[in-house]
Protein backbone atom coordinates (compact mmCIF):
# COMPACT_ATOMS: atom_id res chain seq x y z
CA UNK A 1 0.00 0.00 0.00
CA UNK A 2 1.29 3.27 -0.69
CA UNK A 3 2.64 5.15 2.35
CA UNK A 4 0.05 8.33 2.93
CA UNK A 5 1.03 11.54 1.56
CA UNK A 6 0.85 14.91 3.27
CA UNK A 7 -1.46 17.59 1.73
CA UNK A 8 0.02 20.54 -0.41
CA UNK A 9 -2.14 23.74 -1.14
CA UNK A 10 -0.58 25.06 -4.28
CA UNK A 11 -2.41 28.78 -4.33
CA UNK A 12 -2.55 30.72 -7.32
CA UNK A 13 -3.10 34.93 -6.01
CA UNK A 14 -5.46 36.18 -9.03
CA UNK A 15 -4.06 38.98 -11.02
CA UNK A 16 -6.34 41.41 -10.35
CA UNK A 17 -6.17 41.49 -6.54
CA UNK A 18 -2.56 42.25 -6.19
CA UNK A 19 -3.71 45.99 -7.69
CA UNK A 20 -6.70 45.91 -4.58
CA UNK A 21 -4.95 46.40 -1.23
CA UNK A 22 -8.11 46.24 1.12
CA UNK A 23 -9.28 42.49 -0.53
CA UNK A 24 -5.36 41.82 -0.82
CA UNK A 25 -4.99 41.89 2.86
CA UNK A 26 -8.39 39.79 3.20
CA UNK A 27 -7.02 37.15 0.88
CA UNK A 28 -3.41 36.80 2.85
CA UNK A 29 -4.80 37.01 6.14
CA UNK A 30 -6.90 33.84 5.12
CA UNK A 31 -3.78 32.52 4.06
CA UNK A 32 -1.75 32.92 7.10
CA UNK A 33 -4.48 31.89 9.39
CA UNK A 34 -7.06 29.43 7.92
CA UNK A 35 -4.42 26.96 6.07
CA UNK A 36 -3.10 25.75 9.43
CA UNK A 37 -6.14 25.59 10.93
CA UNK A 38 -7.50 22.90 7.53
CA UNK A 39 -6.49 20.11 8.86
CA UNK A 40 -5.52 20.01 12.42
CA UNK A 41 -4.69 16.51 12.81
CA UNK A 42 -2.41 15.72 9.80
CA UNK A 43 0.01 18.74 8.62
CA UNK A 44 -0.51 20.86 5.68
CA UNK A 45 1.58 22.45 3.71
CA UNK A 46 1.21 25.48 1.29
CA UNK A 47 2.56 27.68 -1.41
CA UNK A 48 1.56 30.82 -2.88
CA UNK A 49 2.19 31.59 -6.65
CA UNK A 50 1.58 35.24 -7.60
CA UNK A 51 1.63 37.44 -11.08
CA UNK A 52 2.08 40.89 -11.65
CA UNK A 53 -0.92 43.03 -11.77
CA UNK A 54 -1.34 46.04 -13.48
CA UNK A 55 1.91 47.71 -11.45
CA UNK A 56 4.20 46.39 -14.07
CA UNK A 57 1.95 47.90 -16.93
CA UNK A 58 1.97 51.54 -14.95
CA UNK A 59 6.00 51.48 -14.15
CA UNK A 60 6.24 50.67 -17.91
CA UNK A 61 4.06 53.80 -19.00
CA UNK A 62 6.05 56.09 -16.12
CA UNK A 63 9.58 54.64 -17.75
CA UNK A 64 8.19 55.08 -20.96
CA UNK A 65 8.55 51.23 -22.16
CA UNK A 66 6.21 50.82 -25.42
CA UNK A 67 4.14 47.52 -24.46
CA UNK A 68 3.50 45.80 -27.42
CA UNK A 69 1.05 43.07 -27.66
CA UNK A 70 0.88 40.26 -30.15
CA UNK A 71 -2.86 38.45 -30.28
CA UNK A 72 -3.44 39.63 -26.83
CA UNK A 73 -0.06 38.06 -25.31
CA UNK A 74 2.65 40.89 -24.29
CA UNK A 75 5.92 40.76 -25.93
CA UNK A 76 8.59 40.72 -23.53
CA UNK A 77 11.04 42.54 -24.72
CA UNK A 78 15.04 42.81 -22.78
CA UNK A 79 13.65 46.39 -21.00
CA UNK A 80 10.38 44.72 -20.29
CA UNK A 81 11.97 41.80 -18.88
CA UNK A 82 14.31 44.25 -16.65
CA UNK A 83 11.10 45.84 -15.45
CA UNK A 84 9.41 42.23 -14.78
CA UNK A 85 11.97 41.29 -12.70
CA UNK A 86 11.71 44.16 -10.50
CA UNK A 87 8.10 44.59 -10.00
CA UNK A 88 7.39 40.61 -9.80
CA UNK A 89 10.38 39.13 -8.24
CA UNK A 90 10.68 42.37 -6.18
CA UNK A 91 8.26 44.88 -5.40
CA UNK A 92 5.58 42.48 -5.35
CA UNK A 93 7.11 39.49 -3.93
CA UNK A 94 8.83 41.23 -0.79
CA UNK A 95 5.59 43.27 -0.01
CA UNK A 96 3.29 39.47 -0.29
CA UNK A 97 6.43 38.16 1.69
CA UNK A 98 6.74 40.89 4.52
CA UNK A 99 2.78 41.11 5.20
CA UNK A 100 2.27 37.64 5.48
CA UNK A 101 5.54 37.50 8.12
CA UNK A 102 3.40 40.11 10.16
CA UNK A 103 0.52 37.65 9.84
CA UNK A 104 2.40 34.71 10.95
CA UNK A 105 2.88 32.90 8.49
CA UNK A 106 6.82 31.71 7.76
CA UNK A 107 6.85 33.56 4.06
CA UNK A 108 10.10 33.12 2.04
CA UNK A 109 10.20 34.18 -1.33
CA UNK A 110 11.68 32.73 -4.62
CA UNK A 111 12.03 33.35 -8.05
CA UNK A 112 12.89 30.45 -10.38
CA UNK A 113 16.50 31.16 -10.58
CA UNK A 114 16.74 31.12 -6.58
CA UNK A 115 17.99 27.55 -5.71
CA UNK A 116 17.40 26.60 -9.75
CA UNK A 117 13.79 26.06 -8.68
CA UNK A 118 12.50 26.29 -12.14
CA UNK A 119 14.35 26.19 -14.99
CA UNK A 120 12.65 27.18 -18.32
CA UNK A 121 13.82 27.45 -22.19
CA UNK A 122 12.72 30.45 -24.10
CA UNK A 123 10.30 29.66 -26.61
CA UNK A 124 10.94 29.56 -30.15
CA UNK A 125 10.85 32.87 -31.78
CA UNK A 126 8.57 31.28 -34.54
CA UNK A 127 5.60 32.00 -35.92
CA UNK A 128 5.00 34.59 -32.70
CA UNK A 129 8.22 35.93 -31.17
CA UNK A 130 7.67 36.47 -27.68
CA UNK A 131 10.97 37.76 -26.51
CA UNK A 132 12.29 36.86 -23.12
CA UNK A 133 9.30 34.45 -22.56
CA UNK A 134 10.26 31.10 -20.73
CA UNK A 135 8.45 27.38 -21.08
CA UNK A 136 9.22 25.27 -17.58
CA UNK A 137 11.47 22.16 -18.02
CA UNK A 138 12.23 21.41 -14.44
CA UNK A 139 11.11 21.70 -10.91
CA UNK A 140 13.63 21.75 -8.19
CA UNK A 141 11.50 19.69 -5.84
CA UNK A 142 13.99 18.95 -3.28
CA UNK A 143 14.60 22.52 -2.54
CA UNK A 144 10.64 23.34 -2.06
CA UNK A 145 10.15 20.14 -0.11
CA UNK A 146 13.08 21.13 2.35
CA UNK A 147 11.84 24.32 2.57
CA UNK A 148 8.27 23.17 3.36
CA UNK A 149 9.55 20.21 6.02
CA UNK A 150 11.76 23.47 7.21
CA UNK A 151 8.45 25.65 7.90
CA UNK A 152 8.76 28.09 5.62
CA UNK A 153 6.19 28.86 3.51
CA UNK A 154 7.24 29.07 -0.46
CA UNK A 155 6.02 32.69 -2.05
CA UNK A 156 6.61 32.51 -5.98
CA UNK A 157 7.45 34.56 -8.38
CA UNK A 158 6.71 34.22 -12.18
CA UNK A 159 10.68 34.91 -13.81
CA UNK A 160 12.16 31.88 -14.15
CA UNK A 161 15.82 30.97 -15.56
CA UNK A 162 17.93 29.01 -18.20
CA UNK A 163 20.81 27.96 -16.83
CA UNK A 164 23.17 30.01 -18.74
CA UNK A 165 22.31 33.16 -17.12
CA UNK A 166 19.16 34.17 -18.42
CA UNK A 167 16.25 35.40 -16.62
CA UNK A 168 12.54 34.37 -18.08
CA UNK A 169 9.03 35.28 -17.90
CA UNK A 170 6.86 32.87 -17.14
CA UNK A 171 2.93 32.89 -17.04
CA UNK A 172 1.84 32.77 -13.22
CA UNK A 173 -0.74 29.80 -13.82
CA UNK A 174 1.97 27.82 -15.47
CA UNK A 175 3.95 28.33 -12.92
CA UNK A 176 1.15 26.78 -10.40
CA UNK A 177 0.28 24.21 -12.32
CA UNK A 178 4.11 22.99 -13.22
CA UNK A 179 5.29 23.16 -9.67
CA UNK A 180 1.77 21.48 -8.58
CA UNK A 181 2.44 18.55 -10.95
CA UNK A 182 6.16 18.03 -10.18
CA UNK A 183 5.39 17.88 -6.69
CA UNK A 184 2.79 15.31 -6.79
CA UNK A 185 5.40 12.54 -6.29
CA UNK A 186 5.74 14.00 -2.68
CA UNK A 187 2.36 15.25 -2.12
CA UNK A 188 -1.40 14.93 -2.74
CA UNK A 189 -1.43 17.78 -4.34
CA UNK A 190 -4.63 20.60 -4.24
CA UNK A 191 -4.35 23.18 -6.94
CA UNK A 192 -5.97 26.14 -6.22
CA UNK A 193 -6.83 29.52 -8.66
CA UNK A 194 -8.35 32.22 -7.38
CA UNK A 195 -9.55 35.27 -9.41
CA UNK A 196 -12.34 37.60 -9.06
CA UNK A 197 -15.43 35.08 -9.73
CA UNK A 198 -16.95 32.73 -7.62
CA UNK A 199 -15.67 29.63 -10.28
CA UNK A 200 -16.51 28.55 -13.51
CA UNK A 201 -19.86 30.04 -14.50
CA UNK A 202 -22.74 29.11 -16.46
CA UNK A 203 -24.05 32.20 -17.54
CA UNK A 204 -21.28 35.09 -17.34
CA UNK A 205 -24.19 37.54 -16.50
CA UNK A 206 -24.90 35.68 -13.27
CA UNK A 207 -21.88 35.89 -10.41
CA UNK A 208 -23.83 32.74 -8.71
CA UNK A 209 -24.50 30.46 -11.62
CA UNK A 210 -21.15 28.61 -10.37
CA UNK A 211 -20.66 25.27 -11.84
CA UNK A 212 -19.95 23.12 -8.63
CA UNK A 213 -18.19 20.03 -9.95
CA UNK A 214 -16.54 19.62 -13.77
CA UNK A 215 -15.64 16.18 -14.40
CA UNK A 216 -14.19 15.41 -17.91
CA UNK A 217 -17.61 14.08 -18.95
CA UNK A 218 -19.23 17.25 -17.68
CA UNK A 219 -16.63 19.36 -19.24
CA UNK A 220 -17.07 17.69 -22.82
CA UNK A 221 -21.22 18.15 -22.50
CA UNK A 222 -20.46 22.10 -21.54
CA UNK A 223 -18.44 22.86 -24.29
CA UNK A 224 -21.02 20.87 -26.89
CA UNK A 225 -23.72 23.28 -25.18
CA UNK A 226 -21.47 26.29 -26.02
CA UNK A 227 -22.50 26.68 -21.95
CA UNK A 228 -18.70 27.52 -20.78
CA UNK A 229 -17.46 30.53 -21.80
CA UNK A 230 -14.10 30.44 -24.10
CA UNK A 231 -11.99 32.18 -21.97
CA UNK A 232 -12.26 29.83 -19.34
CA UNK A 233 -11.25 26.81 -21.87
CA UNK A 234 -7.64 27.06 -21.79
CA UNK A 235 -7.57 27.34 -17.44
CA UNK A 236 -10.01 24.47 -17.93
CA UNK A 237 -7.91 22.42 -20.72
CA UNK A 238 -4.71 23.04 -18.34
CA UNK A 239 -6.93 21.85 -15.37
CA UNK A 240 -7.46 18.83 -16.51
CA UNK A 241 -3.64 17.93 -17.91
CA UNK A 242 -2.47 18.57 -14.21
CA UNK A 243 -4.96 15.83 -13.20
CA UNK A 244 -3.94 13.43 -15.77
CA UNK A 245 0.05 14.43 -14.42
CA UNK A 246 -0.54 13.49 -10.80
CA UNK A 247 -2.63 16.60 -9.14
CA UNK A 248 -5.72 15.50 -6.89
CA UNK A 249 -8.18 18.29 -7.63
CA UNK A 250 -8.20 21.60 -9.33
CA UNK A 251 -10.48 24.19 -8.11
CA UNK A 252 -11.05 27.63 -9.02
CA UNK A 253 -12.96 30.11 -7.41
CA UNK A 254 -13.17 33.51 -5.73
CA UNK A 255 -9.80 35.23 -3.74
CA UNK A 256 -12.07 36.38 -1.34
CA UNK A 257 -13.33 32.73 -0.02
CA UNK A 258 -10.13 30.89 0.50
CA UNK A 259 -11.28 29.48 3.59
CA UNK A 260 -14.20 27.90 1.61
CA UNK A 261 -12.07 26.97 -1.28
CA UNK A 262 -9.79 25.04 0.67
CA UNK A 263 -12.52 22.77 2.17
CA UNK A 264 -14.16 22.48 -1.30
CA UNK A 265 -17.23 24.40 -0.42
CA UNK A 266 -17.09 27.29 -3.01
CA UNK A 267 -15.54 27.38 -6.34
CA UNK A 268 -15.45 24.95 -9.09
CA UNK A 269 -13.87 21.71 -8.33
CA UNK A 270 -12.61 19.89 -11.70
CA UNK A 271 -12.11 16.14 -11.09
CA UNK A 272 -11.31 13.39 -13.10
CA UNK A 273 -14.78 12.26 -12.41
CA UNK B 1 37.51 21.22 24.17
CA UNK B 2 35.15 23.39 21.73
CA UNK B 3 34.09 21.23 18.72
CA UNK B 4 35.70 22.66 15.86
CA UNK B 5 33.55 25.22 13.83
CA UNK B 6 32.98 24.58 9.75
CA UNK B 7 34.27 27.89 7.96
CA UNK B 8 31.85 30.60 6.66
CA UNK B 9 32.79 33.13 4.32
CA UNK B 10 30.47 36.59 4.02
CA UNK B 11 31.60 38.21 1.63
CA UNK B 12 30.20 41.75 1.00
CA UNK B 13 30.25 42.43 -2.97
CA UNK B 14 31.30 46.31 -3.50
CA UNK B 15 28.80 48.46 -4.88
CA UNK B 16 30.61 49.83 -7.73
CA UNK B 17 31.42 46.35 -9.08
CA UNK B 18 27.70 45.98 -10.23
CA UNK B 19 28.25 48.92 -12.93
CA UNK B 20 30.98 47.06 -14.55
CA UNK B 21 29.52 44.03 -16.59
CA UNK B 22 32.91 42.89 -17.23
CA UNK B 23 34.56 43.16 -13.80
CA UNK B 24 31.26 41.74 -12.32
CA UNK B 25 31.56 38.55 -14.56
CA UNK B 26 35.10 38.13 -13.09
CA UNK B 27 34.11 38.21 -9.44
CA UNK B 28 31.10 36.14 -9.79
CA UNK B 29 33.39 33.04 -11.64
CA UNK B 30 35.64 33.42 -8.60
CA UNK B 31 33.00 33.08 -6.43
CA UNK B 32 31.32 30.59 -7.92
CA UNK B 33 34.70 28.26 -8.34
CA UNK B 34 36.95 29.27 -5.85
CA UNK B 35 35.62 28.87 -2.96
CA UNK B 36 34.76 25.21 -2.78
CA UNK B 37 38.35 24.77 -3.37
CA UNK B 38 39.72 26.64 -1.03
CA UNK B 39 40.00 24.37 1.91
CA UNK B 40 38.87 20.87 -0.49
CA UNK B 41 39.40 18.52 2.74
CA UNK B 42 37.12 20.53 4.95
CA UNK B 43 33.65 21.59 3.73
CA UNK B 44 33.40 25.94 3.59
CA UNK B 45 30.67 27.51 2.93
CA UNK B 46 29.92 31.29 1.75
CA UNK B 47 27.05 33.95 1.97
CA UNK B 48 27.24 36.82 -0.50
CA UNK B 49 25.82 40.29 0.44
CA UNK B 50 25.34 43.14 -2.35
CA UNK B 51 24.07 46.89 -2.56
CA UNK B 52 22.96 48.23 -5.12
CA UNK B 53 25.59 50.18 -7.52
CA UNK B 54 24.09 52.95 -9.19
CA UNK B 55 21.12 51.25 -11.14
CA UNK B 56 19.09 52.76 -8.42
CA UNK B 57 20.13 56.36 -8.68
CA UNK B 58 19.28 56.09 -12.54
CA UNK B 59 16.21 54.47 -12.19
CA UNK B 60 15.27 57.50 -9.68
CA UNK B 61 16.38 60.24 -12.15
CA UNK B 62 14.23 58.54 -14.80
CA UNK B 63 11.00 57.46 -12.72
CA UNK B 64 11.44 61.63 -11.47
CA UNK B 65 12.33 60.70 -8.20
CA UNK B 66 14.20 63.40 -6.34
CA UNK B 67 16.92 62.01 -4.05
CA UNK B 68 16.96 63.53 -1.07
CA UNK B 69 20.90 63.67 0.74
CA UNK B 70 20.93 64.29 4.54
CA UNK B 71 24.71 64.88 5.82
CA UNK B 72 25.65 62.86 2.18
CA UNK B 73 23.27 60.10 3.20
CA UNK B 74 20.31 59.12 1.04
CA UNK B 75 16.82 59.63 2.29
CA UNK B 76 14.22 56.80 2.05
CA UNK B 77 11.65 58.09 1.22
CA UNK B 78 8.18 56.00 -0.08
CA UNK B 79 8.82 56.25 -3.26
CA UNK B 80 12.90 55.89 -2.90
CA UNK B 81 12.04 52.58 -0.78
CA UNK B 82 9.89 50.85 -3.50
CA UNK B 83 12.39 51.69 -6.00
CA UNK B 84 15.51 50.06 -4.29
CA UNK B 85 13.41 47.18 -3.25
CA UNK B 86 12.92 46.38 -6.92
CA UNK B 87 16.31 47.31 -7.50
CA UNK B 88 18.36 45.29 -5.05
CA UNK B 89 15.60 42.40 -4.16
CA UNK B 90 14.25 42.33 -7.56
CA UNK B 91 16.52 43.38 -10.36
CA UNK B 92 20.00 43.16 -9.34
CA UNK B 93 19.46 39.90 -7.17
CA UNK B 94 18.01 37.88 -9.48
CA UNK B 95 20.35 38.77 -12.06
CA UNK B 96 23.18 37.61 -9.61
CA UNK B 97 21.48 34.18 -8.38
CA UNK B 98 21.04 33.62 -12.22
CA UNK B 99 24.55 34.14 -13.50
CA UNK B 100 26.18 32.51 -10.20
CA UNK B 101 23.65 29.34 -10.84
CA UNK B 102 25.07 29.46 -14.90
CA UNK B 103 28.73 29.02 -13.24
CA UNK B 104 27.69 25.97 -10.82
CA UNK B 105 26.84 28.22 -7.75
CA UNK B 106 23.94 26.82 -6.06
CA UNK B 107 23.27 30.65 -5.43
CA UNK B 108 19.39 31.60 -3.69
CA UNK B 109 18.62 35.05 -3.67
CA UNK B 110 16.74 36.57 0.11
CA UNK B 111 15.74 39.90 1.52
CA UNK B 112 15.70 40.20 5.04
CA UNK B 113 12.01 39.76 5.16
CA UNK B 114 12.69 35.82 3.22
CA UNK B 115 11.77 33.69 6.10
CA UNK B 116 12.22 36.93 8.54
CA UNK B 117 15.96 36.38 7.73
CA UNK B 118 16.83 40.06 8.75
CA UNK B 119 14.09 42.03 11.45
CA UNK B 120 15.02 45.54 12.11
CA UNK B 121 13.54 48.56 13.17
CA UNK B 122 12.93 51.76 11.52
CA UNK B 123 15.61 54.32 12.77
CA UNK B 124 14.19 57.43 14.76
CA UNK B 125 13.11 60.54 12.91
CA UNK B 126 15.68 62.73 15.03
CA UNK B 127 18.08 64.41 14.67
CA UNK B 128 17.88 63.22 11.39
CA UNK B 129 14.63 61.24 9.58
CA UNK B 130 16.34 59.15 7.01
CA UNK B 131 13.12 57.40 6.07
CA UNK B 132 12.60 53.96 6.12
CA UNK B 133 15.99 53.14 7.15
CA UNK B 134 16.01 50.03 9.08
CA UNK B 135 18.81 49.14 11.76
CA UNK B 136 18.95 45.50 12.17
CA UNK B 137 18.40 43.87 15.32
CA UNK B 138 17.96 39.99 14.40
CA UNK B 139 19.24 37.35 12.21
CA UNK B 140 17.60 34.05 11.63
CA UNK B 141 20.05 32.21 12.05
CA UNK B 142 18.51 28.73 12.01
CA UNK B 143 17.03 29.24 8.33
CA UNK B 144 20.99 30.47 6.79
CA UNK B 145 22.16 27.43 8.83
CA UNK B 146 19.34 25.00 7.16
CA UNK B 147 20.49 26.88 3.50
CA UNK B 148 23.64 26.57 3.58
CA UNK B 149 23.87 22.65 4.98
CA UNK B 150 21.33 22.33 2.35
CA UNK B 151 24.14 22.90 -0.22
CA UNK B 152 22.67 26.20 -1.21
CA UNK B 153 24.84 29.85 -1.03
CA UNK B 154 22.49 32.59 0.37
CA UNK B 155 22.49 35.51 -1.50
CA UNK B 156 21.28 38.71 0.31
CA UNK B 157 19.88 41.91 -0.80
CA UNK B 158 20.02 44.85 1.64
CA UNK B 159 16.08 45.23 2.04
CA UNK B 160 15.47 44.25 5.70
CA UNK B 161 11.56 43.99 7.30
CA UNK B 162 9.80 45.57 10.98
CA UNK B 163 7.83 41.69 11.25
CA UNK B 164 4.93 44.28 11.17
CA UNK B 165 4.65 43.99 7.06
CA UNK B 166 7.06 47.28 6.38
CA UNK B 167 10.08 46.61 4.03
CA UNK B 168 13.42 48.99 5.12
CA UNK B 169 16.19 49.63 3.38
CA UNK B 170 19.23 48.90 5.34
CA UNK B 171 23.18 49.53 4.53
CA UNK B 172 24.84 46.34 3.18
CA UNK B 173 27.58 46.42 4.82
CA UNK B 174 25.83 46.47 8.15
CA UNK B 175 24.03 43.70 6.84
CA UNK B 176 27.14 41.55 6.09
CA UNK B 177 28.30 42.46 9.58
CA UNK B 178 25.01 41.75 11.23
CA UNK B 179 25.31 38.05 9.85
CA UNK B 180 28.66 37.49 10.42
CA UNK B 181 28.68 38.40 14.12
CA UNK B 182 25.16 36.46 14.57
CA UNK B 183 26.71 33.07 12.50
CA UNK B 184 30.11 32.94 14.38
CA UNK B 185 27.77 31.32 17.31
CA UNK B 186 28.23 28.09 14.60
CA UNK B 187 30.58 28.82 12.39
CA UNK B 188 34.28 30.46 11.94
CA UNK B 189 33.74 32.96 9.95
CA UNK B 190 35.44 35.51 7.91
CA UNK B 191 34.10 38.43 7.01
CA UNK B 192 35.27 40.11 3.92
CA UNK B 193 34.41 43.50 2.20
CA UNK B 194 35.38 43.65 -1.76
CA UNK B 195 35.78 47.19 -3.09
CA UNK B 196 37.66 48.59 -5.83
CA UNK B 197 41.31 49.35 -4.30
CA UNK B 198 43.03 46.78 -3.09
CA UNK B 199 42.85 47.26 1.20
CA UNK B 200 43.29 49.94 3.07
CA UNK B 201 46.10 52.21 2.00
CA UNK B 202 48.69 54.08 3.74
CA UNK B 203 49.08 56.56 0.86
CA UNK B 204 46.01 57.27 -1.08
CA UNK B 205 48.02 58.32 -4.16
CA UNK B 206 49.46 55.03 -4.19
CA UNK B 207 47.10 52.31 -5.26
CA UNK B 208 49.89 49.35 -4.09
CA UNK B 209 50.60 51.16 -0.38
CA UNK B 210 48.33 48.22 1.07
CA UNK B 211 48.75 47.84 4.58
CA UNK B 212 48.43 43.97 4.87
CA UNK B 213 47.78 43.54 8.43
CA UNK B 214 46.22 46.18 11.37
CA UNK B 215 45.48 44.64 14.92
CA UNK B 216 43.93 47.12 17.46
CA UNK B 217 47.66 48.61 18.59
CA UNK B 218 48.94 49.36 14.89
CA UNK B 219 45.01 50.91 14.49
CA UNK B 220 45.38 53.32 17.06
CA UNK B 221 49.49 54.16 16.30
CA UNK B 222 47.45 55.06 11.83
CA UNK B 223 44.96 57.06 13.48
CA UNK B 224 47.24 58.93 16.01
CA UNK B 225 49.93 60.02 12.90
CA UNK B 226 46.93 60.53 10.72
CA UNK B 227 48.40 57.91 8.56
CA UNK B 228 44.91 56.68 7.25
CA UNK B 229 41.98 57.94 5.52
CA UNK B 230 39.31 59.73 7.50
CA UNK B 231 37.04 57.54 4.91
CA UNK B 232 38.10 54.04 5.96
CA UNK B 233 37.68 54.93 9.48
CA UNK B 234 34.27 54.07 10.22
CA UNK B 235 34.90 50.69 8.02
CA UNK B 236 37.73 49.98 10.49
CA UNK B 237 35.69 50.46 13.84
CA UNK B 238 33.17 48.38 12.79
CA UNK B 239 35.58 45.29 11.61
CA UNK B 240 36.50 45.91 15.21
CA UNK B 241 32.87 45.53 16.54
CA UNK B 242 32.68 42.71 14.41
CA UNK B 243 36.11 40.96 15.58
CA UNK B 244 35.17 42.12 19.64
CA UNK B 245 31.67 40.28 18.65
CA UNK B 246 33.47 36.71 17.61
CA UNK B 247 34.51 36.82 14.30
CA UNK B 248 37.19 35.44 13.12
CA UNK B 249 38.73 37.55 10.52
CA UNK B 250 37.88 40.75 8.65
CA UNK B 251 39.61 41.66 5.50
CA UNK B 252 39.20 44.18 3.22
CA UNK B 253 40.37 44.28 -0.57
CA UNK B 254 39.71 43.87 -4.18
CA UNK B 255 37.12 42.39 -5.90
CA UNK B 256 39.29 41.24 -8.67
CA UNK B 257 41.47 39.38 -6.05
CA UNK B 258 38.84 37.71 -4.41
CA UNK B 259 40.94 33.88 -4.71
CA UNK B 260 43.97 35.66 -2.66
CA UNK B 261 41.94 37.43 -0.57
CA UNK B 262 40.15 34.83 0.77
CA UNK B 263 43.80 33.19 1.50
CA UNK B 264 44.94 36.28 3.18
CA UNK B 265 47.70 36.42 0.51
CA UNK B 266 45.58 40.31 -0.45
CA UNK B 267 44.07 42.99 1.48
CA UNK B 268 43.93 43.91 4.75
CA UNK B 269 43.23 41.72 7.24
CA UNK B 270 42.30 42.94 10.52
CA UNK B 271 42.81 40.45 13.62
CA UNK B 272 42.94 41.64 17.12
CA UNK B 273 46.42 41.14 17.16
Amino acid sequence: MAKHKPTLYIIKLGGGLIDQPAALEQFLTSFATLLPAVSPATPAYSVLVHGGGKLATDMATTLGIPQQLKEGRRITDSETLKLVTMVYAGYINKNLVASLQAKGCPALGLSGADGNLIAAVKRAATPIDYGWVGDPVSVNTDLLDALLRNNTTPVIAPITHNKEGQLLNTNADTIAQTIAVSMSTFYRVELIYTFEKKGVLSDLNDPNSVISSITKDSYRHLKENNSIHTGMVPKLDNAFAALDAGVATVRIGHAHELALLLKGQSGTTITHG
